[in-house]
């Protein structure tokens, strides 16, 4: 298959989010200028992005909502879920495993991993505190998919490693560092703090 | 002042955080190579992102942590604090509020907004949530920095819009839709469901 850009990737899933609002409200055909607007792109952007996986709506007629939106499922691998694990059972993580959008698309929380003795053991957000240093023996013998690392940063890095000593191969990192993993693991960063200073020093410097 | 490019910013933030571990640990200099994989990026680099601002450390000394870490604050914008309010009190805008890296780094959440009936003029988090309908008029009249936008995807453009108009120059937004803001209005988006699916996809693509 080419090569996909992650762009267009991240595109498609916004496409599928407005064609999920689309289908609520009983559109049957929506047109690549509505989805443009919705990914904050161009038509031709839209046409682009989705000829990387077929030929998709009728020239005039737009395309078929429920038709794309499943096919958009298919490709971003909605099609089943996900077994997720935390590790670091922080604030953080108490905010992350209660959002709706985790269990809305199938990634379901397995478990959650921390390294507190006083943590350990007990009862956290309807899960039971796991000790860390058991994560990658239990992660071979009962494989996950995705982990979710909401440790300080200063610990995310050796828990990366153990994830992918353990087989993980997808990494959703909210640690404020940047992590190396080795070439077959995904790892997608998100840095709340980071963004907000984004923003301040974007007010102080205009 | 030269244009900074916005992954200087970004690693500026990484450092700093960095920078504030070390300091923690009572740490008086570090290298630029120890600034560098905290950051995910090289010597080099770390050199050249700093020399934005004039000139720091001392060849074959190092940075010395603390004025380092103090100029990046300034820099930064952290110097002050910063008057934020949430729009949309729903599930992720709960946890987002209750997430202390705001408070930590003076991002005073001030006060939330939503359209529901049932949730105007009740408590949320401390707050009472007020009617966005009067949002526009209340924020020109006391204004704010920075609005977290944690709306559903189709209202998102004309809380921004009526943001715009009321004078706020910083947006940080949750509802996942690309959003169209004024040259002047700095805006980031973070779409935790679209970092999901691209990871779901890596997953489903290898």
């Amino acid at each position: 298959m080419t090569r996909i850009p992650e762009s267009t990737v991240r595109r498609l899933s916004l496409y599928l989010r407005a064609l999920e609002a689309f289908e609520e409200q009983g559109t049957g055909t929506v047109s690549s200028e509505e989805l443009a607007s919705r990914g904050g792109t161009t038509s031709a952007q839209v046409r682009k992005d989705l000829s990387f996986f077929g030929s998709f709506g009728k020239r005039g007629l737009g395309y078929a909502v429920p038709e794309l939106a499943s096919r958009l499922s298919d490709i971003l691998g909605l099609r089943r879920p996900y077994r997720v694990v935390f590790v670091g059972a922080g604030k953080m993580a108490s905010a992350l495993v209660n959002y709706r959008g985790f269990g809305q698309r199938g990634f379901n929380i397995q478990a959650v991993y921390d390294r507190d003795p006083r943590k350990i053991g007990t009862q956290w957000n309807g899960l039971v505190v796991r000790d860390v240093s058991h994560m990658a023996r239990e992660l071979k013998a009962d494989p996950i998919d995705i982990a979710v690392v909401v440790t300080p940063a200063e610990a995310a890095q050796g828990v990366v490693d153990l994830l992918a000593s353990a087989g993980v191969k997808a990494i959703l990192n909210f640690a404020p560092v940047q992590l190396t993993v080795p070439p077959d693991v995904a790892i997608k960063s998100v840095n709340l703090t980071l963004e907000l200073e984004t923003l301040s020093y974007a007010l102080r410097n205009r």
